[in-house]
């Protein structure tokens, strides 16, 4: 670790801007799904969506490069760049969803979202689940591990099979919770907007959830004169081997906000919605993003649309992602340390515990195997409600040799640590 | 116009995503202080801050096309990029700015302040001036155009010398409605956080204000215990003349947010402080933006700031600046339409009024002129808190005689429309 340049860092970013692991790493150079120190270690990227088809991809550096060096202006004068992307990427979303406002990030989207659903309901009432985060501006964070059930933003507990102790249907359960809070809304004289969620739970550590739930929930949403608004800043772009993460969870949301991916690291993001809530949206905001919807956004999101379609990269995130999740799933089935092993697409989650019975949360032993799978050079992270839930989330070119290695590495490493 | 294109520009943006010009210009290629329609037909960039250092330029160009070919990635792992951008742009403010919170836009950078002023003062209350524009986000907005005398963000009216109709002393006058505004917050147990406002009051169309009025409201913000918030978005970076528009506005805020011109089109944005402001408010909110703090972000800062030290950018815009400023007040001072030319820097403001005496506010007259411009081949805009002010900001590298050429067509411009 180069302490040097750490306390440069904390003198200049601050101390409380954080680093992934116990001893940091520098990070210098990035090719498809490794990157590399400053002393040339190589790194395999288990962790980073972003760089969705891969570190540096050279018809996403060229498409930038070129543009970067003939034009890089706002929305203002026309276009065609952003207005072919914004015609590709909504046919990937579902008919109805027609028309795009860009944003620079996932949260940026998320305001978007929120504007556009309480313009059109006239509402203001927003429904999240508890332990989620949909970013970092001060109206997006009320929804972050919120737990209000006054005011404009309330929570419903977000939904999973492996910790549900309830008495009856779980699928009932969370259904009677939102009703509640819908209820709530009404009795408090709140005009309700609709409901924020991301559609696999990602922050929560992607829990099994019932069935049906967002569907159903969608669907009272919609009762209650709401709108759904799906985040699939995490969920979406081919993650979960569906395009978007509510095919995946089988839901049709109103409004669908989205980032992380899109422009594998350029500033790239925005929310979808049907033309009609758009213009809604337009005319009630004015709304204006100087650097977005601009020549250099659109170049890297077609540039990167180009690669997912030319390289087959959905087919490829089924086809590893269900062989990385079979043969994690049999290699921790019976391990005393893993409570359950989910997820979909290359998005994988491994609840670690203190032991199955108790199935209390163990985060000092999931930071423990990312620790050490940091040394032996896998990049990976914790996630959910209790932080104990180790987060694989390759490059979605990950392949099949990767996949085979990484189980290898995994292998040795809990018997390492047992 | 390509009507084409703007048919499928309103049915995937939106119709209310808007354009520039009564007849919107296609944009395709930009170089220095040109840019180029689809036909080849060349305008002079005379509104674009963004491309601080001129569109394309190369030095920037090769240092973004590296980076983006070597490594774009998040802040989580060391990297001595943004570390050493951090330290030069933090360089280039007062002793005891030293540390910067980066984001994507202006807007998160506002964001950003408020929550650093909150998080240090403990309060909630914001003053902040009632034409302004600071952001898109749904707690930014509450400071656009804010007229609200109740709640935590409450607006003083923007100085204005041209049209200052009080009794008495301007200076006075504005300062006594900052007291009544902290008052009030005291009166109904709002906590007082600080006050933010644009140093050169630019979307208010950059209005003559009383001498020293800046540095006395910051006075009287810190005696009420609150912080003092420059938006340096459009006024910092060399735009004014000085390094920063609280330098030209002689005052010395406590938190600085900036945006547009620092990475040339990257987006690249933030706020700077104190490292001990910085650090509450990194503890209190964990603050992460995951396209900030980039490689790429810091290729691009450091490349502008290169070109900037390189090239005499801060003297090419006070000479050239001070030039036209002069040519256009000897061309419009008798003229019947122009209440006022004024500015600072490479930043002119020409009012347009009905006439001299009435001084009333001619917004069409502004847009004619504009859209005269713009056939002419030079781009502008109007902005103001009456919409009808010419307003000129050419990138920082416009020279001399781009600025002779500038004088030349807008007289005939002028001489044609009268």
């Amino acid at each position: 670790m180069d302490d040097k340049l750490l306390e440069r860092r904390n003198r200049y970013l601050g101390a409380g801007s954080t680093l992934f692991y116990e001893r940091p790493v520098t990070i210098v150079r990035g090719e498809g799904v490794h990157l590399y120190d400053e002393h040339g270690k190589r790194y395999v990227d288990m962790y980073n969506n972003v760089p969705s088809v891969g570190h540096c991809h050279p018809h996403v550096v060229d498409a930038v490069s070129k543009q970067v060096a003939t034009l890089n202006v706002h929305s203002r004068y026309l276009h065609p760049g952003i207005v072919d992307y914004a015609a590709r990427l909504t046919a990937t979303l579902h008919d109805g969803i027609d028309s795009v406002v860009f944003t620079c990030s996932g949260t940026e989207a998320n305001e978007v979202a929120l504007m556009m659903a309480r313009a059109t309901t006239g509402g203001v009432g927003i429904v999240c689940t508890d332990e989620a985060y949909h970013g970092n501006s001060a109206e997006v964070r009320k929804l972050n591990r919120c737990r209000a059930s006054t005011g404009a933003v309330r929570s419903i507990p977000y939904p999973d099979l492996y910790r549900y102790d309830g008495k009856g249907d779980a699928l009932e359960y969370y259904l009677a919770r939102l009703d509640a809070v819908i209820e709530g809304f009404a009795r408090d004289g709140i005009p309700f907007a609709g409901m924020l969620a991301c559609p696999i739970f990602a922050n929560e550590g992607l829990p099994r959830v019932p069935e049906g739930f967002l569907a159903a929930a969608a669907e009272r949403v919609h009762r209650a004169g709401g709108v759904f608004i799906a985040d699939e800043v995490q969920a979406g772009f081919c993650r979960t081997g569906r395009w978007w993460g509510y095919e995946y969870a089988d839901c049709v949301p109103d409004i669908v906000s989205m980032g992380k991916p899109l422009g594998a690291g350029i500033a790239l993001a925005g929310a979808a919605s049907s033309a009609a809530i758009v213009e809604t949206f337009r005319r009630s905001t004015r709304y204006f993003n100087t650097f977005a919807s601009s020549p250099v956004q659109a170049a890297a999101g077609n540039a990167v649309l180009d690669v997912v379609e030319r390289d087959g990269v959905l087919d490829n995130v089924t086809r590893v992602g269900a062989f990385l999740r079979d043969r994690l799933g049999t290699l921790v089935g019976q391990h005393p340390s893993v409570g359950e092993l989910r997820g979909c697409g290359l998005f994988i989650g491994v609840e670690w515990v203190r032991d199955r019975e108790s199935k209390t949360p163990d985060r000092d032993g999931a930071i423990r195997v990312v620790n050490a799978l940091k040394d032996r050079g896998y990049l990976t992270s914790n996630a959910g409600a209790y932080g104990n839930v180790l987060k694989l989330r390759p490059p979605l070119v990950f392949s099949q040799g990767d996949a085979e290695a990484f189980v290898g590495v995994f292998e040795s490493t809990l018997a390492d640590l047992m």
